[in-house]
């Protein structure tokens, strides 16, 4: 492994870790950094540094860095800016192999802050030290027990996301989850002021656990390198983009951010054959559930199942604006579905409709299941469930759809076609709710999951994108 | 008023409705017909025709229509398809003016259905009975009492919305009402056998209680002078409409929907000046949020306020994507925010962060808005609230959102700039539950709601650009 590998290896894989600056306020359920290692169960060793207190939730702390009697491998500065380049050079002395700088104000806040940064910078190559930031939230790699937020899934999985920005990270580990994605590795990485998008584009390629790349970036160094690693990545992973900073307000958003907005290369970006650029952060998770769970459907032909006609009707015209195809049924699959859903206003065309409302859905799908799947004229079977519209009628919503839950157990595992489900929740709290164990079983049987007509389409055409492009090889 | 206008009046202000086909099994708690009407307080007559029953929810029942014994105006028609064109005859014996066709069964589903549809409406027009459907779910018009649907609010608003398709009818009345949308007349028209798009174009046009009008169509009939009419609603009131079958799957699901998909116009409607046009049902309730609350703002200029950098940077983009600027602050607003929000890790650029996570929102917008109301560098405050990154992280998320309400009801109305917000709440229970009064807040101060950054963006230049257009009477 090269020596840059090695590095990064040892930033996600450290065993033991400093905290400079613990706060002696911790709780254990709050949400401190010796919390949430704890919450997490990291196996290594915790070091808190804060000259006033005898421990942090029951673990020794120190004085200074250099008063912890063993090597420490990661360094976490949780100490105003202005202190950062002196505690730098105790982690030189103590042989920290990587510091994580997670305050702000440096570089990003004008010439002062980048002056401060250049210092900080110069401080760590002298004295060998590595940096992750500043001014970012860090790492969140659950198989490990490093997190920067300990309500984040405990679970592993295979997807990484390189993120110039915290509250981006985040937000898509939050959202994904309810989505089923795990995360093998997670960094935000803030002011890039050492290790930089390059050097986690260059890693994740060849990382076993990280089979998905995900980045969202502020700016991309042009001197970087970064083009020829995304170029790589691509190659043998699927790699989607968030571009942050793609005009003038957001560019200056980015530079009072993170310093990014730098020499964009986002045409460059444009011109990787394989690579996804997205436009919003729920584009990336929506895109990220098609490339983790959709199953590569022998063609482009979707048929429709759900309630709400003219729903339907908008779900096929975003599917087709997409690229996709959806086609009239045969007739055989039309004559069957006739005799399941021959109610008033139920289709039995494509889009196929149940032939009333939840109560009547697990029957439905139970018989219609597996008409689909063997219907020789569609290759991929996207289930569309509306739920707010049933709302408040006096259902039992969460009985019925459990009804529902029980039926794609049993059905969806035998499927020789792809399933994808939209699941549209409409921000109401009776079918969030009711719809809580449908949404377990989905992702336990790794159904992709979208929430909306728009959403279905741009994650499904990414993932399918990909399998054109690959051929046989996706 | 001309005769089309005095049946229409006549269609959304029957003084007596009759229901032929009430069912004996309704329930006060119900969803059925002769419910609705008594759960929203239908003044006029209800009259429930059904030869077995004595009485419906205790209102006395007829065994046929014509055994009513006073005038009926409307009659909603929940019988098989093949009983229709019988029952039309016995509402033109009785003279019935208006006849809603509730079932399906027509020129959607074929040959057989057309002809059946066509046998319909001679009966219909020999009787002098005006048809609405068949195949529609019919009207909501909370003022009088009228709906499909007994779990929309009872309020009534000034936006009236005609749409082919039922699911949709019901889907933007609920998800506009959680963002305060309140409607004057809602017509789900179906197969539009007799009334239809164009008609309800002329009407609402000229409706004094229809301020805004939106659609949602399956096909326009180029023979109707649909176009002619939009073309003259545009100049007073602002129109949206929702295209549903504008791709060749979608139309071959809109065909067995509505029987629509019929000589689609829509490059004849994309060339009338005004008139919004829009793809998903999500923009559609995006857009008639904001022409329904966004104050006219001075000029294009942008402050966005909101704790989430990175998750500012993409606002930003989406804002000038769409023809918005957010500017640089001035050196007078960057100053004063500097010490308000002087936390690591807070932006006082634009976007501007508070500097820390809820628990100091209330205190950032109390300060700050006042400031960025008398900056005469921007037009507009759009506040960013993210909420679902700060779940579960030991906060008392209703209590902060709650002080965050109050500050907002004591700021808001005295600013003299539009204020807009995103409330993100990412289908966490918690957040939503959380949200509930910050939400009801802003709905009562009339400030336009969206949920994301693409959502804000694309409302918010739909209304902008009627702005535009209109100059000085906007």
């Amino acid at each position: 492994m090269k020596a840059k590998a090695l590095i990064l290896d040892a930033l996600f894989h450290p065993e033991s870790v400093a905290i400079i600056g613990a706060s002696s306020q911790e709780t254990h359920d709050g949400d401190g950094w010796v919390a949430r290692l704890l919450s997490f169960g990291f196996k290594g060793a915790i070091y808190p540094i804060n000259p006033k207190a005898k421990d942090v939730l029951g673990i020794k702390a120190y004085p200074s860095l250099l008063a912890v009697p063993k090597p420490v491998d990661y360094a976490i500065l949780n100490v105003p800016a202005q202190s950062t380049p002196e505690v730098i050079q105790e982690c030189s002395e103590k042989r920290v192999k990587l510091a994580h700088v997670y305050g702000a104000g440096f570089s990003e806040t004008g010439e002062e802050g980048a002056a401060l940064q250049e210092e900080l910078v110069r401080q760590a190559k002298e004295g060998g030290v590595r940096l992750l930031g500043p001014n970012a939230l860090g790492l969140y790699c659950p198989a490990v027990g490093l997190t920067f937020d300990r309500n984040l899934p405990k679970s592993a999985g295979d997807i990484a996301f390189a993120s110039q920005s915290g509250s981006c990270a985040m937000r898509v580990v939050r959202q994904g989850a309810l989505r089923g994605l795990r995360f093998s590795k997670v960094v935000s990485y803030g002011n890039a002021a050492d290790l930089n998008e390059k050097d986690f584009a260059e890693y994740l390629a060849q990382d076993k656990e990280s089979q998905i790349l995900a980045f969202y970036l502020e700016g991309v160094r042009d001197e970087g390198g970064f083009i020829e690693e995304i170029e790589k990545a691509v190659r043998d992973k699927p790699v989607a983009i968030l571009e942050g900073g793609i005009t003038p307000g957001g560019r200056r958003a980015a530079i009072a951010h993170t310093a990014g907005g730098f020499s964009p290369m986002w045409s460059e970006l444009r011109q990787i054959p394989g690579l996804v650029i997205v436009q919003s952060l729920e584009e990336l998770v929506d895109c990220l559930v098609a490339f983790r769970f959709l199953k590569k459907p022998f063609g482009n032909r979707v048929v429709i199942l759900g309630r709400g006609a003219g729903l339907g009707v908008k779900v096929a015209d975003a599917l087709e604006e997409a690229g996709f195809i959806v086609p009239r049924l045969g007739a055989s699959a039309r004559e069957q579905l006739r005799r399941i859903a021959s109610g008033a206003g139920a289709m039995v065309e494509n889009p196929a409709e149940p032939p009333g409302p939840l109560p009547v859905w697990a029957t439905f799908y139970d018989s219609t299941l597996p008409i689909l799947d063997d219907a020789i004229e569609v290759d991929l079977v996207l289930m569309s469930l509306t739920l707010d519209i049933h709302a408040g009628q006096g259902m039992d919503t969460q009985g019925h759809l459990s009804e529902v839950a029980a039926v794609l157990m049993d059905r969806v595992p035998r499927m020789k076609k792809p399933v994808a489900v939209i699941l549209d929740l409409g921000d109401n709290i009776e079918t969030i709710r009711g719809a809580w164990e449908l949404r377990e079983v989905l992702v336990e049987l790794k159904v992709p999951i979208f929430s909306s007509a728009d959403a279905v389409a741009r994650g499904l055409s990414h993932a399918f994108r990909r399998f054109v492009q690959r051929g046989q090889n996706a």
